[in-house]
């Protein structure tokens, strides 16, 4: 398939599906769109996590045995600091540190995220396009019982251990959506959503004005990839969540989170083919990625399904 | 010797003789008066060139072979940085790193640059008052035939190469000196100036308001120790500014610079002592620090002749 290709995606999980689209398609056909809802500054540093585990991944640095961060990481810095006193509850590798110093001066310099990733991406000689949802700041709160946290105290800090209420992505009512995301949109012939947690990896992708509107009224076939394996979730808080919000977790769960804009939806081939949903097709594929080859196989197969809805759109038109 | 000593430095030599004092007289009886001339920003970080060299060897944690930065470190970030096409001219280790983003980010809290300072030396266990000159931004640019250089601009991307035409110590006008600085110099039994560049560790001290009148005024004596000998500078560009300046470098240059505030100069014992300079007198001593117990043996020199001083003046009055 050498179609333009478009995937929505968050951190670990959707970074190596990207990765295998990025295997499996012709240099240029790809664009990630990446959600930045999980960006923080800590240390005076910008952080984006999902922008660096999609360009860890892309580039081939991300260690595959911790699951994240980079490969051949040292961790000298973290060690001195906390010997200053200074917080280590955020882990910052040595060779991850010179992406965060590298890309807060850019935009003290006044450079937007969108350059910047790309001027890194060009460094680590990615040639997959890689967007950040927004150039404006979308952060994301999670609503506990602890009270509202922000994203990575939820998560890294508090250990995802405070029961989920529910979710804010401030700033999303008016950031605008990159505007070379709408466009790569606009010209997808087919759109993956990745095996990220939909509460706090797609929808705040979705909560950008325009991009869920996009979705909904895109000619290509959307196509989404279970995060959600056997009731649990491969990696990550988002079996946790469901079940905190009061939803069985499963991949029909998340399939009807996305109920108005998917066209397909793959569960993984150990689980049961979930009740018919409108206009939803079904499919099975080996969605787990253990390793390299894994992920280039799980995205054949989701361009072959992605095929078949083509056709399918192309029959009905 | 068990009286109050106050010292002012710069950079490497000026630290060693720190040290040496620091271990030369009882904990609490040192305050040390750093340059901040130097200081400039970085990746959007703080850096404090002479505070941390300072810091260093009181914690012990200078690397002597290097003859800056610390020990057993690694430079990762560093690498990882090039890769991406930051600036890799100024070498930040990656525990160096540490102390600029935990400086960085108390700054960015509000935190004083001298309440940062103590926070950071209580961590690494120092027992000696560390201030720098001023909590105001002071920044020593280098007037040369390439134009007016910032400090590190001229000495490490530029490597002192540019012939030097003056300096100019930006915001020294308005700047208040540290309010702790100048009361430590009021208590002083015993005013110290390290073997330090007097041009660009030394004299920014001396161009904030308070400080050279303090000195002036004061009733402790006032004891020099030489950064040249045999007519070159141990360490970095001091001889080559005297030469660009059209004096020739000697301890004799260095002590006509301080004339006015200093009782006493202490220069290598391997230099022929001085023509006579009114109200200096001139000691000998082993100025070189190759060793910890040579920066001990010049600290108990020091103190020895800085006796003689006190005594002089005792005697005087």
């Amino acid at each position: 398939m050498s179609r333009r290709v478009v995937a929505l995606c968050g951190g670990v999980g959707g970074a190596k599906l990207a990765h295998g689209l990025a295997m499996a398609l012709p240099p240029g056909h790809l664009s990630v769109i990446v959600n930045t809802g999980d960006d923080f500054e800590h240390l005076g540093l910008h952080i984006s996590p999902d922008l660096d585990s999609v360009m860890y991944a892309l580039s081939g640095l991300s260690d595959s045995d911790r699951g994240w961060g980079r490969r051949e990481e040292s961790w000298n810095c973290m060690e001195a600091l906390q010997q200053l006193g200074g917080p280590s509850w955020f882990r910052l590798g040595d060779r991850d540190l010179a992406v965060h110093l590298e890309r807060t001066s850019r935009l003290r310099e006044g450079a937007r995220l969108s350059e910047v990733t790309a001027e890194l991406c060009k460094h680590l000689s990615i040639n997959t396009e890689v967007l950040p949802m927004s150039d404006a700041p979308v952060r994301t709160r999670v609503l506990t019982d602890a009270g509202a946290l922000d994203f990575q105290e939820y998560f890294v800090h508090r250990r995802c251990e405070p029961a989920v209420r529910g979710f804010l992505f401030a700033g999303a009512a008016t950031a605008q959506a990159l505007p070379r995301a709408l466009q790569a949109l606009a010209q997808a012939e087919l759109v993956i959503i990745c095996p990220s947690n939909p509460f706090v990896s797609i929808e705040p992708i979705l909560a950008l004005q325009g991009i869920r509107s996009a979705l909904e009224g895109i000619e290509a076939p959307v196509l989404a990839v279970t995060p959600i394996v056997g009731g649990k979730a491969l990696k990550g808080p988002a079996a946790k969540m469901f079940f905190e919000l009061g939803i069985p977790a499963s991949a029909a769960a998340v399939a009807r989170r996305y109920a108005g804009f998917v066209d397909g939806f793959v569960i993984d081939d150990s689980d049961p083919v979930p009740e018919p949903l409108e206009r939803v097709r079904f499919f099975s594929a080996a969605t787990v990625m253990r390793t390299e080859r894994d992920r280039q196989s799980l995205a054949e197969a989701v361009l072959r399904h992605g095929e078949e809805l083509v056709a399918r759109h192309g029959a009905e038109a």
